[in-house]
């Protein structure tokens, strides 16, 4: 309040910080594992990457080691979040963010954080999926997805019929409820393999879509 | 990863969606308490925030219901906040953020966040803070003043000489300890009136500073 | 059962161990902020006190050290537990020690058990709240009231609008949720400044109204 | 702070509420369950109880609707607390309260809070250890009994070697370790039998030793 | 999947660790305390048990260096686990797994898990109640059971009468509440004393009733 | 202890309650989604298990509604469990064990303790990753490699360089690190899928290895 313009500080900014994402674009883990040559079919979704985002995100650059982990999980991330689905392309975004808020996974909160300030037109969105989706104007049936999807970051073993049921009443299919379980589950995955290696997101991502 | 420009979703949105803050600048909070006349101090001040930052923090409309209250809000704030301290502005508004973090405020999050990126000058420094201050690059003495801060937020029984002699060791006197514990201490008390009451930041706090 | 008067410990004492409030009146805190002048209005509160009291609470001895502060902190502290309000003295105390209970602080139980012990003339009572509210014998009223409280203090990023809603079936208003709200967050506050500081009650609080 | 004789409230109580201890005496547990005829030894250790006490603890009437487990539970609870130990009565008792503080109980809090004053001739260790034990000044001795007692209490599962050589390195023997967590182990049985039936205990136990 | 006769592993066994199991048998605590000379009763008890199961448990031979605490130990098991009760023996089990499983106690786990395969003659029900007794099939009157079981254990001071009367619904009398709560509490003691003492069950016990 | 041959229960058995994984091999999940054609491969690789295994272990009966997840699920799973690692198979098995227990997965628990017996030739080895493998006898190496994974997978937003570090003093690689994470995090997912879709396992793994 009236707090950022004051005499004694004229300024208002500490320049002599190191920026918070230094070394984010190049030293992408912990690990320094030295990338392996990339398969002609990774090879043209990295150039397709570059092309259509300007970038290749990070965490494939992470996997690049080893093609056969680089090509499972593309594999498995695109069928999951770019795949047919009876949930948005949305939806499933919302679910990422909520699930790394739960987790506090920097890699996936800035990277899917964009995505779904991108999707919505709405950047605030994504700011609430990343702070608490509680908080958020939410209609009941996007509620009832992140309720499920957060119960099972919180306490997997907790999760009975009567959740399901809650989804069923929600409008899901089975099918629905799988594919919510199935990207709150995967990103489950992807927070502990970014936190345990100290995946930093492109910095590249803080600045889209404000 | 080349997500969010495929063919079945040609325009990458969802526009039907209602903003995620719609509202957010006129039901301030859930209570509904109607403003009382404010006092020729409060009067002023409102001014003054009017005249330097564009715009009143919904926190201080939310208070105006009692002139009492508003005041004391006001001067403890502004004493923690702005007043001569061992820790620079910017030290205090990290902690405010990494404790509404743990407590997930969107209020707070959403308003000290923009501080933390405007007195940074670096806009990714806010996002850490809101996410996850473990990763991010911080010095020695960020570190130790905000390890301090979180535990105190999550486990204040815990607390004991030993956490006080780490501050002590990073450099910090006597009176900065109080003013780490001070800080930490008022937005354990202001996340959860904002909380209480489902208190929404203005809405122009989203953009600013990115 | 029977077991403090058994023959192989006459006495049934350990006068040997020093007193458990050992200096508690005279090194208030851990930290050892030399006291600044009182201004008039502060000299005359401390006054009143000693008057009143008997003595001056310990927690203003330890803002003491900073004029600003100590004024701040009274001004908010007088304001919510004793200005008028839809909820009685007693019941902001009850709140003051279920919160402290849940945050185990030592400073606040102390003195707060206190005050429920004097307010409700029924010493029990305040032992409940210290212990555990949820085995006192409550009105509904106080029921709803305490368990907003201590939620809010527990998780606070868990409170909606049923919460709200659960205390306007309770009878409370909005201006009463405000109170509720406003006197839990600032224990929360004070708990966690005590626990840092290592605060120590006036033993004088201990056999208060027994 | 000067708050309990203003004006407003010139008695300074509220004598209107039912005490809190209202059916402690007579209305033991929530089951109801009828008493059993004693045996001929219990009727001697009931009669011993309000000779050496004035009063049968209330945990032994709660037990007294069988006979079989009321000499088993008296003959386990006398052998951990009374029987000669490295450790002495005031440690047994602390650990029994720190555990019951960790476990919120009432009637254990109660009923063991009063036998640590009455041991320790120290009433304030007995709200001590009741509200935070790690706030009180203790030898290294009852620091480390009791910060494994509660470790004991709190996660079980964690407990290892390092714990047992902590314990060893305060000076305690083998058979002193089963002892603390012996006395801790039955706190937590206790505890929770105690929870389980609201569990009330003799209202002659809040004025004790104070 | 098709994953143990690969050829890189052709034995699929790595047969150089030492077995899990080695010392259980022999080394049965941590502490190490001699046994003492057994009471006459007590050694016709050790008999019985080698007469009817084949070997004395561990946990009769961890308390045998005191013979008080073993008689008070086998009188409160023996009355709680075999004595009449409306709930069978098999419940009676089920309940000490469960508590067992959520305190992640070896000794217990192992020794109850057992009971219930032997009990049940359903060894897979003992590995549910060792797992997640969520995940089993089981009918509303052990559910409520083990519900109130569980609860008790993770969070005694959050049981009131709505807990009881839930029980009271799948048609628990009052004294069967008291032995629900009596095996659950009785089990929260062993685990911890048994995670105090990194007591060992008897290797017989991992293959009893598979 | 000499309780299961006691007269007041000649058989010791309660044969009347249906068996615990009634259903386990033909229910596979709550969701009841009809299994699509499979591709040429997955009919391979089906038959393939039927061959080795004797079964078609149910997570990929599961998966069989859709090829493409069907598909994506078997290549990372075959990669992660399968291929060349600095981690022995029995290492990962242990791996993914040791976090079913923190998640209380039935599914992966009873699928893959099974797998550790088979491998170790040692099945109390098995269980007590599903029980507490801090109980078990493990190598430093086995030690430090379980604590990050069962870390990971409880706080991973607390996971620092420190804790690498702990991993590299005890011998593993960059390499190896990336594997331990990585195996964890997919528990962490398949975990969550099964709770999610309460997934049950081929009764046949229950007596597996014992």
């Amino acid at each position: 309040m009236a707090k950022r313009k004051t005499k004694s500080s004229p300024a208002g900014r500490v320049p002599q910080r190191a920026p918070a994402t230094a070394g984010d674009d190049t030293d992408i883990t912990a690990l320094g594992l030295p990338a392996a040559p990339l398969s002609p079919e990774m090879a043209a979704y990295f150039a397709k990457c570059e092309d259509k985002l300007g970038f290749v995100p990070n965490v494939l650059k992470a996997y690049a080691f080893d093609p056969a982990k680089l090509g499972a999980f593309v594999a498995m991330y695109n069928d999951l979040m770019l795949a047919p689905s009876g949930l948005s392309k949305l939806e499933r975004e919302m679910i990422a963010v909520a699930v790394s808020s739960h987790n506090r996974c920097y890699y996936c909160l800035v990277a899917h954080g964009a995505a779904v300030r991108q999707l919505s037109g709405d950047p605030p969105l994504g700011e609430l999926m990343a702070m608490n989706y509680r908080a958020a104007r939410l209609s009941k049936r996007e509620r009832a997805m992140l309720d499920f999807a957060v119960k099972l970051t919180a306490e997997p073993w907790q999760i009975e019929e009567e959740d399901r049921e809650r989804l069923r009443r929600a409008g899901f299919s089975a099918r629905d409820i799988w594919d919510i379980a199935a990207v709150a589950a995967f990103f489950n995955m992807s927070n502990r393999l970014a936190s345990a290696t100290d995946m930093r997101p492109n910095s590249v991502y803080h600045a889209q879509a404000r």
